[in-house]
């Protein structure tokens, strides 16, 4: 993509009232756009990175046999009703004009959806074990709503339910999911603490969080440095210095973001909707259920949070939106100039016939000053320079967002290095 | 995909109520679920048929310089009120617990939405034209929702808007949005009519319609037969058997569905909302803008309409959730059922291997009836079947979904033919 053509602009002033990186690079960067407090919109280059996370997420749900569907946002109360969970706090209703009581809520979460579903699918014990998902925009009633993607009105998120004959197989697809959504964390390289954890309005039973240490996070945990054990604060007796229940050893207390929580839900929905299937016998059971979130945009915004320096972000190359950033230096109306800009036309032609994903900084009204500074807050992972100066040295600038130094390397060796690195992400 | 595991199931009955044929097939077949009047789920079968038409969409979208965001359905009041779009019928208001005003609506539209964020990043001429889309759930209150996905309270919709420095920029890109559209109906196999219609609440100019001929259409065109003339009945002072303004023939009353619409809007939306650029001179001049539609979920729907019969579905093969319906007919617990058992799991782990989507129908407890009644349903363009008659001829029966007979071809016959249906897609 020519930079010049893309729908989106960097700016060097903070937004205001934004401390959080996230919040700050985001919108700095030009990947997304506040509308409202805690309502953003995803401009093209940050809807790039949600979506290279989506597919990462759907890669390793459909690994572990979740079946991707779509559920409606608008949830008739006949759904949360039985449950109790119709006008919790934090719901927002939806009014057609005239109406006076709302009979809908913007779903923040389907339990009751996906169970009324099954209902007419699930007869016996053949019909289970299955697991569905879905990546889908979610909605709270946030006043308070801050911190950039980290805690929105409105966010997009992915919930996987699982329906079991048995507690005992649902256990085992409870690991199951555990190591997917660690092998989601490690291939968008966030370090992600398995933490126990409260239920929230989700159960009264414990449950589990996937908690980012980082001094914005909301939460507060307490982890073993030694066995990794963490409990969150809620409902820990822990404090700093205590001893760990699992080890001995002495926690600390942290704190960290949530990007993922699993739930064991037992019967719960399942009895108050009336999900039951017969067994081999014949006779009925309720069925036992599981929920697992993480929240996409929150994801994107930790991975921001973790990796970020003090010019930008620092993307992975899992999740950057573009994996080349080819910047061309030459003097406009010049003859040298003229040869730089055909050599970096030419690059950047036999980049894309590789199949590598470029953002092609061809503007010409930016200084060199102006373009290396949107490529640090940008932060996609190799930056590639064509210039006067490389020219004279009959080659490119490559350098890793992440390093020092640049490496001087000939059009063919550029195009091997970066074809190179791109088998290995 | 085994049809054993899949989460979905299909139903002899029509559903109450339901008298369009997309409603009565998709929901027999499996591929949505009405959780409430003019809301329904998308279950496997019907997400991937979605995902087939948008990404056609995406395709054609890119090809035209359209770049993809994705705007909040959360749209406050601040972006409506200026252009007297708050509090408009159709909307659907979203509160908060203890909110007595709604201070946001669900997005049915967003004109608004980003002609406020291209005023943060567009200054001169040189930043026009673009064209950003995304595609997005949006809302529209519909107190007598009916006719299955036709006309939704919910539903998914490609919006792209175009912003250009004048009226001749903008008129030439409403023609290349025209022949996208015309490519994305011809690939989806729908046959839609380019139609002269009304504005609506979103301009007073006339406007365009992709109207697709069908019996169930809520929509009145009149169309000349020989030029390919049509007007909306809203705006026309046609009627049957009038003579075509065009050519002069006689124009026929049809109904008919409406699966796209563009608009030009002039300055409507960026006087009100105060989006600007100057001009070569340093001249200031508000941009002119277009807003272009197709309703995926309606596609999905219309695409219906056109390709069934009285037993279910003939998807277009670009469209089909699957390639192929692999059917195994096995007597179980039977020696020559266990080779023909065999010989089906091989060929599906070869059509896999060769790239090829296949739903297999693995079912123990189906009988034959069932099973080619489920196939006719659910409408895969390609039926083969693995049955002991089959195998003492040596051979697999192929079928298209919309030809009487089979074919009986080896298995390499069998996986080449496929293979090349593929290629022609």
């Amino acid at each position: 993509m020519r930079q010049s053509q893309l729908f989106g602009k960097t700016s060097r002033e903070d937004p205001k009232d934004a401390v959080a990186a996230n919040a700050r690079f985001l919108e700095r960067g030009g990947f997304v756009f506040k509308n409202s407090a805690g309502v953003y919109s995803f401009l093209p280059l940050g809807w790039r990175v949600l979506q290279k996370i989506a597919r990462i997420i759907r890669e390793e749900m459909n690994a572990i046999g979740g079946q991707e569907l779509f559920m409606p946002a608008l949830v008739e109360k006949k759904y949360m009703e039985p449950t109790g969970r119709w006008g919790v706090d934090i719901s927002l209703e939806v009014l057609g004009a005239g109406e006076k009581e709302a009979s809908f809520v913007l779903g923040w979460t389907h339990e009751e959806v996906l169970t009324a579903i099954a209902k007419h699918l699930v007869n016996s014990y053949k019909d289970l074990p299955f697991a569905a998902y879905q990546i889908q925009t979610k909605f709270r009633n946030e006043p308070r709503a801050k911190s950039g993607l980290l805690r929105g009105r409105e966010f997009i998120m992915k919930d996987l339910y699982s329906f079991h004959a048995d507690e005992k197989d649902f256990e085992s697809y409870y690991s199951k999911v555990r190591e997917a959504y660690n092998r989601v964390f490690s291939r968008v390289e966030v370090k992600a603490v398995y933490t126990v954890a409260a239920g929230g309005v989700f159960t009264k039973k414990n449950t589990h969080e996937f908690q980012v240490v980082s001094p914005v996070g909301e939460d507060t945990i307490y982890v073993c440095e030694k066995c990794g054990y963490a409990e969150n604060k809620e409902i820990s007796s822990l404090k700093a210095g205590s001893a760990c229940p699992a080890c001995g050893s002495g926690v600390e207390e942290k704190s960290a973001i949530e990007v993922g929580n699993i739930f064991p839900l037992g019967t719960k929905y399942t009895e108050a909707l009336g999900l039951q299937y017969a067994d081999e016998k014949g006779h009925k059971n309720y069925v036992v259920m599981g929920s697992y979130g993480i929240g996409l945009s929150r994801l994107m915004a930790t991975i921001v949070e973790v990796h970020h320096d003090e010019n930008g972000i620092i993307w992975p190359e899992s999740v950057a939106p573009f994996q080349v950033h080819l910047i061309e230096l030459g003097i406009r109306n010049h003859e040298l100039g003229n040869i730089v800009k055909n050599t970096a036309e030419d690059l950047y032609n036999r980049l894309l016939a590789k199949g590598v994903d470029v953002l092609y900084d061809d503007r010409a009204d930016k200084t060199v000053g102006e373009k290396f500074a949107d490529a640090d807050l940008i932060g996609i992972p190799w930056r590639v320079v064509v210039s006067e100066k490389m020219l004279e040295k009959n080659g490119f600038e490559l350098k890793k967002r992440n390093r020092a130094n640049p490496e001087i390397l000939s059009a063919a060796a550029l195009v091997e290095a970066v074809e190179n690195k791109k088998d290995l992400l």
